[in-house]
């Protein structure tokens, strides 16, 4: 079976990740973007996409409101938040019949949300990298690390179809790897999302490295260890054998290079979320290993509580004006 | 035995609980303060000190930073944070050689700290009163509910010198309640205060009603339930029957009497700690619950979760300063 070259893409939700995905695929291919703003549409059609930091690109892009507009498209990037995914879905229904479809949402279950709106081969994607995005036409490159990604499971996408998108995503300078089954590799990030990013949003806690400490019995590494733990077994019960040890990940990403330097720690995006008092993505992170452990008839009262806290402090909001 | 009237009482530490006993108590006994900073004893010694809200009062004060300055006293209560009675009970010895010393601190443990520095026969005591404290001299009764207090178990302190004490705050304006052994009310109340506090001060949450709720599984009464119940076992596994159920406690105190508005939702002491950037009480509250259930050997994760994410709470401090 020979697979169709990817030559125009389109990627839904320009936030960070999105930005970056738009940005580079411009260099490999017709890239264009589905706004929400017809502002943002606009300044990108005048000015095109720039990124800096890790990589310097200035892309041409096609962009619009109207995904009628934005032609034959072979490959949709869906890089809004998970709480958007089912609105965006929505919008492309009836367009793009030549297209595969990305997710690349934190969490689990956004592939579902997407074949409720389409017949699309569905790619199930995980990513590392990280951006600052300056404005509606730059975005700042940061951590330059790979973004995963498989066939989901329940479609009908091909592991090689999925190697043509890791190979477009390589060429146009970013990085990725493709997994025949993304499973493990999404629950290792599932399990270290849930602990870092829930912890994080309760404690203002950027990811230092108190959260790799387990001396003392305060110490947070033996709240973010015991966590881990939970969604281990959760996955297990789902005979899943984790692609990498969340623990591992967890020291790993503290470490901050040579320096050790907490000043670089990076805040999870929940903790952004609730600085700026926007509802988390937690349903889709820590909700989806405590529906998972019920399912499953596993224990986890640790992960329970962390998704109780965090919505309590989403909850918190209304009462607090100051 | 007959038991010496109290006629000079030295309240040491006058916040808002502080300044309650003290202005009361200036209408049945000679009212002092230890104050650490002079013009606060300056501006007592001027101007006495006075109630508004559930009582009116105008109390008479002789105040100095020196205990010395204070003559022949007959009670000392210690109204500080938990954190600040060892230098307090430091300030103390040497003096007051006829006095009997009450600690009123939330928490377990403080008992221990002063008895380190004189024999005084020691009063353990919890209290359910607030106050708002508007100025040195002007504190307002919030919660007119009761102090309860017993002899320390391992003083010299006997119930009849408690019982003295007792009537004397009753006489005062104030409400008490003496019990022989105060370890089942003052368990009740550390079970409650550790649940309550530490969800208060990691989710910004007051003390809504949403703390009882128990439907949906994200609903933070089943944590509140959780967390009191492993405080329970641990009660349970020293021998203490408690006085009353810290949940019974939760509901009650959440219904906000017949309106149940949550927006009369009572700020826990840990989250206004939290908002205003200082050290909370949780060693002494969480902390003596996950001490003791590891004595105990009785598990406590959601304990010590609770206790590790108010540390980091605590912690984040120096890493966000906008």
């Amino acid at each position: 079976m020979t697979i169709k070259p990817i030559k125009r893409t389109c990627v839904a939700g320009a936030g960070a990740i999105g930005s970056l995905f738009a940005c580079h695929l411009g260099s490999v291919a017709e890239s264009t973007i589905l706004t929400r703003r017809q502002e943002h549409a606009d300044q990108l059609n005048r000015h095109g996409l720039r990124s800096s930091g890790k990589t310097e690109r200035q892309a041409k892009i096609l962009a619009s409101t109207n995904p009628a507009d934005l032609g034959d498209v072979d490959l949709v990037i869906i890089a809004t938040k998970a709480s958007d995914v089912e609105d965006t879905a929505k919008r492309l229904a009836g367009h793009f019949p030549n297209a595969q479809v990305m997710t690349v949402q934190n969490g689990l279950g956004c592939e579902e949300v997407v074949a409720k709106y389409g017949d699309w081969p569905i790619i199930s994607a995980v990513t590392f990298m990280s951006g600052n995005r300056h404005s509606d036409i730059h975005v700042e490159y940061e951590l330059d690390t790979a973004t995963w990604m498989g066939p989901w499971a329940q479609g009908k996408s091909t592991f090689e179809q999925v190697r043509a998108v890791e190979q477009l995503i390589e060429r146009s300078g970013l990085k990725a790897k493709a997994f025949p089954d993304l499973l493990p590799a999404q629950w290792s990030k599932l399990i270290f999302n849930a602990a870092v990013n829930s912890i994080s949003a309760v404690t203002d806690l950027p990811h230092v490295k108190a959260f790799a400490q387990r001396g003392a019995i305060t110490d947070l590494g033996h709240l973010v260890h015991a966590m881990m733990d939970e969604g281990k077994r959760v996955a297990n019960a789902r005979g899943i054998v984790l692609f990498e040890d969340p623990w591992e990940m967890n020291v790993e990403a503290t470490s901050h290079g040579q320096t050790g330097d907490d000043d670089y720690a990076h805040a999870p995006s929940m903790l952004e979320d609730v600085r700026a008092k926007r509802l988390t993505e937690v349903d889709w992170i820590t909700g989806a290993i405590v529906r998972a452990a019920v399912e499953a008839g596993v224990p986890a009262p640790i992960s329970e509580t962390m998704y109780r806290l965090v919505k309590a402090r989403e909850a918190s909001w209304k009462f607090n004006q100051h």
